[in-house]
Parts: C-alpha cells; sequence; structure tokens
C-alpha cells in the first residue's frame, strides 16, 4: 500500500506523539509509526521529571490536565552532602516548581489524545525503513501490525526513534558527539512509603545516590554503581545497606525500607548528533541526544525540540519553506548543550569520580558548600533544573 | 642576642607585614623577620586584583588609602569566547569591584606602615629556623643583616614564609592536598597603551589568554602554555601573532602591541596544608596554600587569612586562650576551600584542557554562554570574583 502525509514521524514516544498533536493543531497532516505496541508502552515504566514549559506544554496544547490533578509539584530539591541536607528552594529562588509524573504517564496521555483528535498512530509495526531523505518526497517503508507491507510518502521525515535510532543512521555526514562516564546508576523500585516529598541528591564518600518517589506506597531510589554491576549480586539487604549508609547523617533523616520488587542498571552516558537536519530529515528526542539522568532533561529535551520543530515545520510545509528546516539545529542544540553542560555539572559535584585525589574530593565538597551558601548560586542551579526559557 | 615578643612571624611578605599592622592595632607586640631585603621585595613586580574587602582591610585598619588613589578600579571584566566579549558587570550584578593594584605597592604600602608605626621587621635576615613549636614559647633562630646571631621566644610563632614555607615542614603530622595543573602561563610585560579598561579573560580553541593592564603605558599579558615551555623559545612576533591569535573575533576588539621587557612562565597548581595549626605554630598566606592564578585569588586569601587570625590571636595571647588557636584552621580554610573552587571552576572553564574530546569542548563552550546567558550565574560568578564575606 502506498500512501501519503505531510511529515512521517518514525517512533510514537513523547516526542513523536507530542510533535503529531502539535502538527495537527497547526493543521499539518502526520503518520507516526512504532514498533512497539501502544500496550507494552504503558507497561514500561519511566521515571519523569517535567520542568515548568513541559507541563506548560501538555496542558495549553490541549494533550491533557492530568499532570496538574495526579502529578506532584515539587517545589524543590534536597542536596544532601556531609550527613546533612540542605533545600534548594526553587519557588523562593525562581518562583517555578517541576512536576514528578512519570515518563509513562506522559505516553498516556498523548496516546489518548492522539487517538480522541484521530491521529493516525500506527503501532507495532515492523521491519521500517526510511528511504529517499534527501528528495523532495522521502519515505518511510513498514509492515503493519496487520502484516501489510506500507509505504508511506511525506514532505518531512522525523527521526524521533530513540537512542538507538535508525534513521538517525542515514544521516551520513553527521558528527557524533560522545562522553561515556565511568559509572552507572543502580535503580529500584520498592513498596515503601516516601521518605521525603522531593527528590534527595545525595553526595557521600561511597557515591551518588537519588532518592525519589512514585506513589504514596512505592518508591524510586538509585544509587552510583559501577557500569558492569550485576543486580543478581544485589540483594535486598545489601541494597538497603549501601542506600542507608550513603544517606546516613546527623540531621535525623530517616531512609524508609521495604519490598524491592525492580532493580535495573542504567547506563550512563552523554550523545549529541549534529546537526539535527538532513535533507528532508529532522531528528529529535533521544534519538538526537542523550543526557545522563542527573538533571532530568532527557524528557524535558524530547519535548523542547518538538516544540521548537512544530514551528519549524509550520514553515517548512505550510509556507514550503525547506530552508526553515536548517534554523532547527541552531535553535534546539542551543538547549540541548546547556542541558549536556548542566547534567555533567550535577553529575561530577555529586558523584564518586573513580580517579579523584583527596584534593579533588576537598573541592567537590568545596563547590556542594558554595552552592548552597550563595543564594545567587542556588538561585542558578533552581533556574537551570526548572528550565530554561523557550527562544 | 636572646629577645621575646608575643608573635613571632617569619617572613615579610602582605602576610606577615599585615598581621603585624593589625597585632599593634589590638596590643600586641610582635617581630617579623624576612630574608629578602626590602628593595628587593620592592622591585619584584607582582600582578594583583584586589577584592572589595581587601581594600577595606588596607584602607580602614589605617595601612594606607594609596589603593583608592591610584589603584583602578574594575567594575568587572570581560569573558571571550567565540570570538565575542561577554561583559560580567560586578557593580550592576553584585554592587561590587575590585581594585588593580600591583601586589608590589601592597607589600610597599605595609612595609611603609610599620616603618611609621614603629613595627619591628628585621630584612634581609639568613639561617633561618624555628625551634620549639610544640611548646609553651616556640622561638625563632636567625642571623641578622648585621650578621649578629638572634633567638627570639614568643607566645605563638607564625609561618607566613611563602610557598616555599620552611615553617610549614615543621608540622609533622599535616595533610597535604595537591593538584598539578597540565598547562602554565606565560606571562608578558609589554610597553603599549591598554587594550580595555578591565581584564579580559579569553578561552580560544588555542588555549586560555588574559588581557590585564598595569599603567597606561605598560601592559601585563598571559596565555596558556606547556609548563615546560622556555621563554627562549617566543620570539617577540611569535607572542604577538598567538596572542592576536587567541583574541582574534568578529567584534571589533583590536590588541594593542608594544616591545615587550619581561617574559615568565608562571606555575599552575592548587596546594591546601590542613590543619593550620600545629602546637604554637600557625601558617598563613601561600605558606598555607596556593591557588592558580586565574581566579585572582592568593594575594586576597593571604589578606583574608590574617584577617581571621589576628582575631585568633588577640584571644591566644591577650586572653591566654591556646585553645582558640584551633578554630584558626576551619575558619580560614571555608574560604580557602572555595577559592579552589573557584580558580578551578574559571580554570576548567576556560583552558584548552590537554585531554578534552570534542564532547568536552562543546559542554565547556555550552557553560560559558550558559554563565553569560543566565543573570543568576553572572552574580554567582561576580560574588565568588569580588570576594566572600568574611566570617
Amino acid at each position: 500500500m502506498i500512501g501519503s502525509t505531510r511529515v512521517g514521524i518514525v517512533g510514537g514516544g513523547p516526542a513523536g506523539l507530542m510533535l503529531s498533536h502539535l502538527l495537527q493543531v497547526a493543521g499539518i497532516d502526520s503518520i507516526v509509526i512504532e514498533t512497539r505496541s501502544r500496550e507494552e508502552i504503558e507497561q514500561t515504566h519511566r521515571a519523569g521529571i517535567l520542568e515548568r514549559d513541559s507541563v506548560r506544554l501538555l496542558v495549553e496544547s490541549g494533550v491533557s490536565d492530568r499532570v496538574l490533578r495526579e502529578g506532584h509539584e515539587h517545589q524543590g530539591i534536597d542536596l544532601r552532602f556531609g550527613g546533612v541536607s540542605h533545600r534548594i528552594d526553587f519557588q523562593g529562588l525562581v518562583g517555578a516548581s517541576v512536576w514528578l509524573y512519570p515518563q509513562t504517564d506522559v505516553f498516556i496521555d498523548l496516546a489518548s489524545a492522539r487517538e480522541r483528535d484521530g491521529g493516525d498512530v500506527r503501532y507495532g509495526v515492523t521491519e521500517t525503513a526510511v528511504v529517499d531523505v534527501t528528495s523532495d518526497r522521502p519515505g518511510m517503508l513498514f509492515t503493519d501490525a496487520e502484516g501489510v507491507r506500507q509505504e508511506v510518502r511525506c514532505d518531512v521525515l522525523v527521526g524521533a526513534d530513540g537512542s538507538h535510532s535508525m534513521t538517525r543512521s542515514t544521516v551520513v555526514d553527521r558528527k557524533d558527539y560522545f562522553r561515556q562516564y565511568p559509572f552507572a546508576w543502580f535503580g529500584i523500585l520498592c513498596e515503601a512509603p516516601p521518605s521525603a516529598p522531593e527528590l534527595i541528591y545525595t553526595r557521600s564518600e561511597r557515591g551518588f545516590a537519588l532518592i525519589s518517589q512514585r506513589t504514596d506506597s512505592v518508591q524510586r531510589m538509585y544509587f552510583q554503581c559501577s557500569p558492569d554491576e550485576s543486580v543478581d549480586d544485589w540483594s535486598e539487604d545489601r541494597i538497603w545497606a549501601e542506600l542507608q549508609a550513603r544517606l546516613a547523617g546527623a540531621d535525623g533523616f530517616t531512609l524508609k525500607e521495604g519490598r524491592i520488587f525492580d532493580k535495573t542498571v542504567l547506563p550512563f552516558r552523554s550523545y549529541v548528533c549534529e546537526p539535527l537536519r538532513y535533507g528532508n530529515l529532522v531528528l529529535a528526542g533521544d534519538a538526537a541526544h542523550t543526557v545522563p539522568p542527573t538533571g532530568a532533561k532527557g524528557l524535558n529535551l524530547a519535548l523542547a525540540d518538538v516544540r521548537v520543530l512544530a514551528e519549524v515545520l509550520e514553515s517548512a510545509v505550510l509556507k514550503n519553506d525547506k530552508a526553515a528546516l536548517d534554523s532547527y539545529t541552531a535553535r534546539a542544540l542551543d538547549r540541548v548543550w546547556k542541558a549536556q553542560y548542566f547534567s555533567n555539572w550535577m553529575t561530577t559535584m555529586l558523584h564518586a569520580l573513580p580517579d579523584a585525589s583527596d584534593f579533588d574530593v576537598r573541592r567537590q565538597l568545596a563547590e556542594l558548600t558554595a552552592v548552597v551558601d550563595s543564594e545567587h548560586a542556588s538561585r542558578y542551579l533552581a533556574e537551570c533544573y526548572t528550565g530554561w526559557p523557550t527562544p
């Protein structure tokens, strides 16, 4: 079957679905293809912290206001070091909050909105390929969930197919900026009440730990580990002993334990692709960049990408101004590089670095002290964390 | 000859002389010994940027107000990268300035004030030693400028004898925190008019450069080089070509050249000694710590040390409360570690790092962009540069 649309979107995660939604608002047809089934994505638990502008985008573009009803507004975070927690009060410092709202729920909202609005999203496709990306009518080839071979031609193709992006590999003249970190995060889900109302970013001699939340009875926690750590080597007792040791302190904080029902090792790397345009293909979200999780920027960058991309595509498709596509790389990457810098800053300030000398360890503690002691520095961190304004 | 005083000060640089001055104001006798002659120190050109509180200390303690008349108030600095200068407006951001006033002049003012006030400063001594530092009456042994062997006993000994400190070596249980950087600064003095009214901290693909000033007709400039660089390998033409290349840009900035009459390679390292008290010996200034020059903190830390130390010695000597000496380490090192962190931040943000990947280079540019784009970040940098409040 041969079909056509204005914008072909490879990848039905938050970036692809959000873009499709924004394009429809602008009166532009699109088709989204996704290899996973909708149910599979809805059942994959992924954490999420939404910047203020990410929440606004979901609500104001008409996707859903569920984040405001069911998400948890966090008006700050704790930086914990030397056994004491120091609150960074986002509202007091910069008048902004972030929302704890899992990426899984962002997907559920977007998928429902696409269904509600009659969006064309094809889940469960196989044998996907993109062709003729430098031509005027690039195409997506795939076999649909019913087993029928499909070809969709479009004006512009969008690669929003995640960090293992197939579309990215067609960008032959790209430059890959890459950084591998010498550690990973060991993540757990456990049945326990929250130990704190907001996230606690912890620096200890034993390494980083992050205490996060999910619901009133399920909690998310992470601790820095070796990249080749095996979850099988970590019993519940060993995990709790490690987390308790990293959170130990003199300020009365108590880490509440519970049955651990999920253990994963999260890779930790930075990646940026440049340019984001190749002919009539553009990349967005994880296909274009990866950030380490320390700054909670991954999902927010994906949404920021497509907010810019929707504007650019409006010019490219409705006004037939394909040169507008060229502005996308610079506009999107400005924020991406700031996020890379911020994520790297948070990472190096809070993690035990394998080659750190005693001098480096003291300098790291001095940086944390300087940041919490200085209102200017605290405001800056709050500004980065809650999100930069959209250009 | 055997003499005695309340405080024996080894080292007659700015730290030693300033302390002696402050002690006299508090009614405490001291004797300062210094291996160099006064003339020799007065003829050694050393650059200097004074924080707001360093200027206040000189003026308000009655040393001299010459800095206000002959120094140059700098209300900001330029951060230059990508060929464009971005001003960090200290006055506008945090309501503070720094003063360009050479360390040589600080010494001249202090030495004059000591002479004016009848301070006991012995220049040109040889064969210096300290003895019995853990006893109640430690001593300084030396041969004075007239060749007479002297022994001075005191309540407390102060080691303010610079980065190659002899007194420090007697602190047997100390921990040395050390960092060697993989580069140095090539410094020049030249006969030229100023190229700018304030300092220009420059990041270029070729490495760091700093455009500073001394007088209307003499300028100080630095550029990052290899630690084993030889000044003989650098002709005037080669130096100017390198500086011009690093300052090149699209904003009309012109670097004015002139005859170069001084060339030096400055070492680049960080060092902190801990503790700063050993028995009845305390360390101050470069004897206690070294910072790389990027943050312009060296002289300011020395003055901040002795401001704290004068208070501590008042308790220790006048109230015979030697336990007060114990508070000195923590009070002084809080600022020292912040300065180490700040100097390291400025250094890593502005220098070409030998092992930097393409990712690191882009992340560095993103950090500079983030800092100049964010008023909060700019305020924070301004606060660090103009100096933290005295605890």
